[in-house]
């Protein structure tokens, strides 16, 4: 029987259990995490065997997922240096920046264990077991990283998860950090930054605004994302983010130009080229 | 018997007709518009009596709305000065920046006719009449500037529209383009720069990035809409869309420094106050 061991079981964690559970029953699920609501609201789903803690559900594992903020899973890659774990066990995470994580990793790999890290590129800014919605996982990319592991593990790992019908996509850390620092890390701080600037807009004026339009609540719904989660993501991978950041500044400096200097045909052409691009990468 | 003419049937004058013949459908409704496909797209959904060229629509018309990209608007109302309009008749518009409108609208006033600016604040990135959604409007705010008319004539105008169920607010001119500044230009700016950077970084990339993330999709929905209506649009509101702008870059610059000085509190504390504005935004 094998027994996987997931430590945090928020959105991601609770979701990628269920999709466990989903495709093999007989695995013994056990898991941790600092709130209570979610460890009890996957024992009522029927989909948690046991709540343990870091160390016991570690040591009993033959496959440990880490899905905490990235800050805990740097810590719990040091920690599982020093437990005393299954000869065969794997370990995985879903952290969203992998350099860092990596170099957290390297006593653990170092003493022989297998580390395949991960990270499935979908999500949600609701977060908890309560608010799992497997649909919102399924069928999207997930980005694997052999650190320091087998083919046949990495079949073992997507095997796990088949229920998902991931994209599952070998890379290596910095590809990854550089792209999700553009495809992820980018978007949410634009939107951050983007609801604040309107929030003290509207504040500011003398004129109630009534509904915000749509526009503006798509833009910014990856702002209602956990501010603890996203300050630990943003300062795992400062190098890469910053150098997004500078792009997407540079970007908006062209189009303020073209307004500054009322240049229609240049502003029409960045617009479209950017509409074009937009409509393009939602059909890949 | 009350005759509307509407010029240009794309999305919001097509969104309009529909309003006004389900509360009367006595109403004659004429129309114009270059592209033959709306006016043929309204005809067979039987809302549109009469396709005509712009002279002859606004001649005959009791209420006249302009309904084209803001430069085109513009225009319009410059020509209306120098038609033979009804004697009560009363013009409208539901262009996106109202001082320039205003601006162009003086010839008609100082000839006595009525004009009651508008603007409703929903919309899709979609284009056209045959996309037309009337949910998308119903119950949203419709900002109106009662630049020529008496509450008569605002009161007729708003039960014209009545099916909508409109959230009408009375606001100046300059008010108007500094709320629609931040609320929707500047979120449309940001979400054509973000579609360009992020497409730039993954055409780059030597490794396919697979399916793109929910969250960038929603935050650069926007940057799905019309290149030449929001060229139109950023060039008819530069002062307001540039100071708009500038508030942003400087709130990106906080959260960039926060992490250039892996100050934790400070990024932390940026992020739940976006996290909260936006998410009591939603509520209002």
């Amino acid at each position: 029987m094998t027994t996987v061991f997931i430590d945090g079981l928020g959105l991601i964690g609770a979701s990628l259990a269920t999709f466990i559970k989903e495709k093999n029953s007989s695995i013994r699920l056990l898991a941790n995490d600092p709130n209570n609501e979610n460890l009890n609201y996957m024992r009522e789903q029927g989909l948690l065997d046991k709540a343990c803690s870091f160390e016991e559900g570690a040591k009993q594992a033959d496959i440990i997922i880490l899905a905490s903020p990235v800050a805990v899973i740097c810590q719990r890659l040091s920690e599982l240096a020093e437990l005393p774990l299954k000869e065969d066990v794997l370990v995985s995470d879903v952290g969203s920046s992998k350099v860092q994580i990596e170099q957290s990793a390297q006593p653990l790999m170092a003493k022989g264990v297998a580390f395949l890290a991960g990270h499935p590129m979908a999500g949600s800014h609701l977060t908890g077991a309560k608010n799992v919605d497997t649909s919102r996982l399924v069928n999207h990319t997930y980005f694997l990283i052999q650190e320091n592991c087998n083919q046949e593990q990495v079949a073992q790992f997507e095997d796990l998860l088949a229920a998902a019908h991931f994209d599952f996509r070998l890379v290596n850390a910095k590809s990854h950090d550089q792209i999700v620092a553009a495809s992820s890390h980018l978007p949410h701080m634009v939107a951050f930054a983007l609801a604040s600037t309107v929030n003290q807009a509207r504040e500011a004026s003398t004129v109630d605004w009534g509904k915000p339009a749509a526009g503006f609540l798509d833009a910014t719904r990856i702002a209602k994302a956990d501010a603890t989660m996203w300050t630990s993501i943003f300062l795992s991978n400062p190098k890469q983010i910053l150098a997004e950041l500078d792009d997407f500044e540079k970007e908006l400096s062209r189009l303020k130009q073209a307004i500054e200097n009322k240049n229609a045909t240049e502003l029409f052409d960045d617009l479209k080229a950017a509409q074009t691009a937009r409509l393009q990468m939602e059909k890949e």
